[in-house]
């Protein structure tokens, strides 16, 4: 027996089996509720409001636990505004780096020709070719089959849409009037999607937005993504993904000028689309499976991934419009890592550089411009709002920086509201500055003075940061796993520099790439030891790199060049099989270190 | 109003608007009725029984005229045998070409890989790349999709085809099986398409079938083709001749054993497709817009069509499987005839070569390894069966030979049956031997000696070939139909000598290719001055070079790039701009010709 439940705001339908959930609808439905215990009932997070009959067990102020409420008959859900996720902003990519436009992705040349005779009697095609200067060009069924209507329609004075496809070019558009050509560079985050539409021909930016992965239905994480996937096949993750990355085309395009500094544009007028992304997300876009990446010895389908077209995924774009995306290295070192070097420009470079990317797994680079190594860290979700029961993603409400001075803890929230939780910038400051103050140890331990700041509930100790509508608390665990997160990122570092036989001293500059990279305060990451203790004027933040060399490799053959060049070039260490790695990681749980010796300046502001 | 009309055999359906005739519901269906004279009522060849409301004009025998029967209510027709074309055999090709295989259009490559490990995790495409010693081939999505379990499920041991797509090459299909890789050779004519399914690694002919181009409900020759295209667009017509070689696809893989020498094949096992066709019939395949073939300057679409799918053309094969076409030259010099001069080998020989491909248009081609030049010459169907009354088809019951001598006229039919008509060398003989014995003069006039061998009906006289259930005869009507059509092939080979100041006596070679070229009886052709007047060593048939063309240019990436500078290479001379070509025309219009110096042997002949 079916059962139907629509979900509001969005009026999403969808047919459950009877002894299916809430939460399992919303999930078929693609239809995001956040459940962070993964349907445990535990978490609390997936409270909903539901008319209809239902059966239902931990309801909760009139409202119930979607992973513990079973339809019973047609059943409406409302899923409230603090569960429904919202976008986070794209944090504005590396400004130093002007877009170069040369043989973009696709492009639009007009020619003239001189029209056909007795004397001159050249098929149109090869008419065609010869102007554009290209014998040998390619052409995509539909546009040939266009061809001969176009060219007399505009007295042989036509433009060509060439897109290039890996090596080859193929034109995918003739038209009689002028093109309006734009590209679209998307980084594509295991939890936010972010896209830019480009004009191909200036590489401005046009418009921007983003939205939170629709996979996340299945999963917080890749390794949920990905048993997901092995479990159900990856066509579903596929759907969701195009399905995002769909519904930011229809905001940017069909709404029109008020998006778009330059007009309107249509779907169709996406003539290319460059792809930033993991390792996961870029095999799932392309609907192959990433099972492998999970079990030893981790290979991916492929590290450079065939040009496809965006109808072959079901993206709104020009049918034939290329996809191409980054290339990366190994199963949890991908495309975006190779876009976070591009976009750094570390390859070109003599100077030794470090870029590490603090995201989930926390990707750390190696190199100049003669060699790269590179390692993946599993570093954990912490500072993206996961294992931290206080913490959130970057949105309103978000505690982003914490300062302690005189016993005193002062907060500041993104907008400037409530505080409804704490964002990654803000658990580096807050442990750092508690750490600072004394009100916790060198392991994470907290050191309560019995005052009102901190809570004691049955020996769990743990710290007040606000005390308001709903009180936000940091506990010894919170602590622990921010540590173990920390711990992960420069234990990579490390290990990159001990097998190449250099230190951190050797390193003349360390980029910070990743979506919450640029707001980390310097000095309160090197207080817990997330980062390197070298002076500030050697790190740079490049944002988010993904999408900058999204943006890069969608404008320019050479960026496409250089990333393959990267990621050929760059030697992957597998942690997990590194006989240094724990020991490392195990001297990196303290803080700021098991060695201060490694963090000199650090010592000196603890003395003062 | 809305009449349904089934046909038989085949019980074909079809829905038709009141008003419509039975003939307009043949086209609709598909269903072949022969009807010359284009559906005016004069010809009567359109003769079908029915069963059904319906009202007509022109009832004979119990028969109506389809094109002149109109469906009241729902109707069956029963189409007579002698109505329904007959697939003709298809002409052996030219048996000196043994066929070379290198670097086929695909082909299957087995490699043994190492299996990955931490210290080798290449990922799986760049290491089948690796192993393919093709670092930079492409892969189509479903294969890629489904290469991590076929790797692995093989235990790294796995066949890859590779199609040649133009300059590109790709990954097409991959197995733990060992792949059956057959290919597709495909001679398109306007009347009759012949298939050979082809083994790819060997070259060998595994089976072969012909049938006619469904194409015919839309008219017999090109310009009905063109016309109907340009009338209701090019997708009917397209959609006809796929039929038609999904059809043989069937018949030849479907069944099984008994029609392959080497087992059982399905349509997906062939993983690539070649064809050789006139232009007209290569832009229907590809769906292109033939119109422009028409008007002058006489423009194609494209010259050389870029290698597309199968699947993008619903021919049944593997959907990914690369269908080529021959490149051709100008709107009636097409890629059979490049197919013709690569079978001949006249591009490879420094002696100067004359190519004849006898077909309704009779395309020349002249020239050596240094140069060519080639002309079309609308020759008109003669040959062919058309625009002479008793002239048929090729096919069993066809007169294919006749001799005078002592005024006793002898014929022979194909298959020893009894004679319904004559067939192309049937009417060569027919006139050149009714010349020799002096029923004919030279302006093609009947010389009646008043005999039962000559009848005269109010005037019009005519020779009787045959007595006997159907009185076979021939007049001067279709006597001067034969010499505009052998004068407009000689006159074309004139203008071609013409243009590069050469005489017939400096020609070492004339190739006769063609369908039905094969069976020409050279002394006959010469006496009606439709060959020129050289020692009969001179002349080589080569049959069906476009079938021959296709097979070669499918095994072998040197035989396609030969096509591409056969092609590119080859003059084209537009006889109906030509200063010379009516006056070389109208004087040939005579047996043998206006000057007999141009044929000394057939004086002597004639003086005998």
């Amino acid at each position: 027996m079916k059962h139907r439940v629509t979900f509001f705001p969005g009026n999403v339908t969808v047919d459950v089996d009877e002894g299916e959930t809430v939460l399992d609808a919303a999930v078929a439905a693609g239809v995001h509720i956040d459940a962070s215990c993964g349907g445990a009932g535990t978490c609390g997070k997936c409270r909903v409001l539901v008319e209809g009959p239902h059966r239902a067990s931990g309801a909760l102020e009139g409202h119930v636990l979607a992973c513990q409420a079973f339809p019973e008959g047609e059943l409406s859900v409302f899923v409230p505004a603090g569960s429904e996720t919202r976008a986070g902003k794209i944090h504005s990519s590396y400004a130093s780096v002007a877009p170069e436009v040369r043989e973009p992705l696709a492009e639009s040349i007009h020619v003239d020709m001189e029209a056909p005779s007795l004397g001159d009697n050249l098929a149109d095609l090869e008419r065609l070719r010869c102007a554009l200067g290209r014998p040998s060009v390619g052409i995509a069924l539909p546009s040939l089959r266009s061809l001969p209507s176009v060219l007399r329609s505009s007295g042989w004075s036509t433009n060509a849409t060439i897109a290039r496809m890996g090596e080859a070019e193929e034109i995918i558009e003739v038209r009689a009037d002028d093109a309006r050509d734009v590209g679209a560079a998307i980084d594509i985050g295991t939890t936010t999607v972010a896209l830019e539409l480009v004009d191909l021909s200036t590489g401005k930016v046009l418009a921007q937005a983003s939205d939170y992965n629709r996979q996340m239905v299945a999963g917080e994480d890749v390794l949920a993504r990905i048993a997901y996937a092995e479990e159900k096949g990856p066509e579903r993750l596929q759907e969701l993904i195009v399905g995002t990355i769909n519904r930011l085309v229809e905001r940017l395009c069909s709404v029109g000028g008020d998006l778009t500094s330059d007009g309107c544009y249509q779907a169709d007028h996406i003539k290319a689309l460059s792809i930033g992304a993991n390792p996961a997300m870029t095999l799932l876009l392309l609907g192959l499976d990433p099972r492998h990446l999970r079990y030893e010895p981790y290979i991916p389908v492929v590290h450079e991934p065939p040009v496809v077209r965006a109808a072959e995924l079901g993206l709104r774009a020009h049918p034939r419009a290329p996809v191409y995306c980054i290339p990366g290295r190994a199963a949890y070192v991908g495309g975006d890592v190779t876009a976070d070097v591009l976009l750094s420009g570390m390859h070109l470079k003599d100077e030794l550089s470090l870029l590490i990317d603090v995201g989930t797994n926390g990707e750390v680079v190696l190199g100049n411009s003669e060699w790269m190594v590179t390692c993946s860290t599993s570093a954990g979700p912490a500072f993206e709002g996961g294992e931290v029961s206080c913490g959130m993603r970057a949105m309103n409400g978000a505690i982003d920086s914490v300062t302690i001075s005189n016993g005193e803890l002062r907060i500041s929230t993104i907008g400037s509201q409530e505080p409804i939780g704490i964002c990654g910038s803000g658990l580096i400051d807050l442990v750092a500055q508690m750490f600072q103050g004394g009100w916790i140890d060198r392991k994470g331990r907290i050191l309560s003075d019995g005052s009102e700041r901190f809570r004691n509930d049955e020996g769990a100790v743990s710290v007040v940061i606000h005390s308001g509508e709903t009180d936000i608390l940091i506990d010894e665990d919170d602590i622990a796993n921010i540590l173990r997160t920390k711990a992960a990122i420069y234990a990579g570092c490390s290990v990159l520099l001990n097998s190449v036989d250099l230190t951190f001293g050797d390193v003349d500059r360390v980029f910070i790439a990743g979506g919450f990279g640029s707001h980390i305060d310097v000095a309160n990451a090197q207080l817990i030891g997330l980062l390197p203790d070298l002076p500030r004027e050697r790190f740079e933040f490049i944002g988010n790199g993904s999408l900058g060399g999204a943006r890069m490799t969608l404008l320019s053959a050479d960026a496409r060049r250089a990333a393959r060049s990267i990621f050929d070039s760059m030697t992957y260490l597998d942690l997990s099989s590194s006989s240094t790695f724990f020991d490392q990681y195990s001297s990196a749980l303290f803080l700021p270190h098991t060695d201060l010796d490694q963090f000199p300046s650090v010592r000196a502001r603890l003395k003062r």
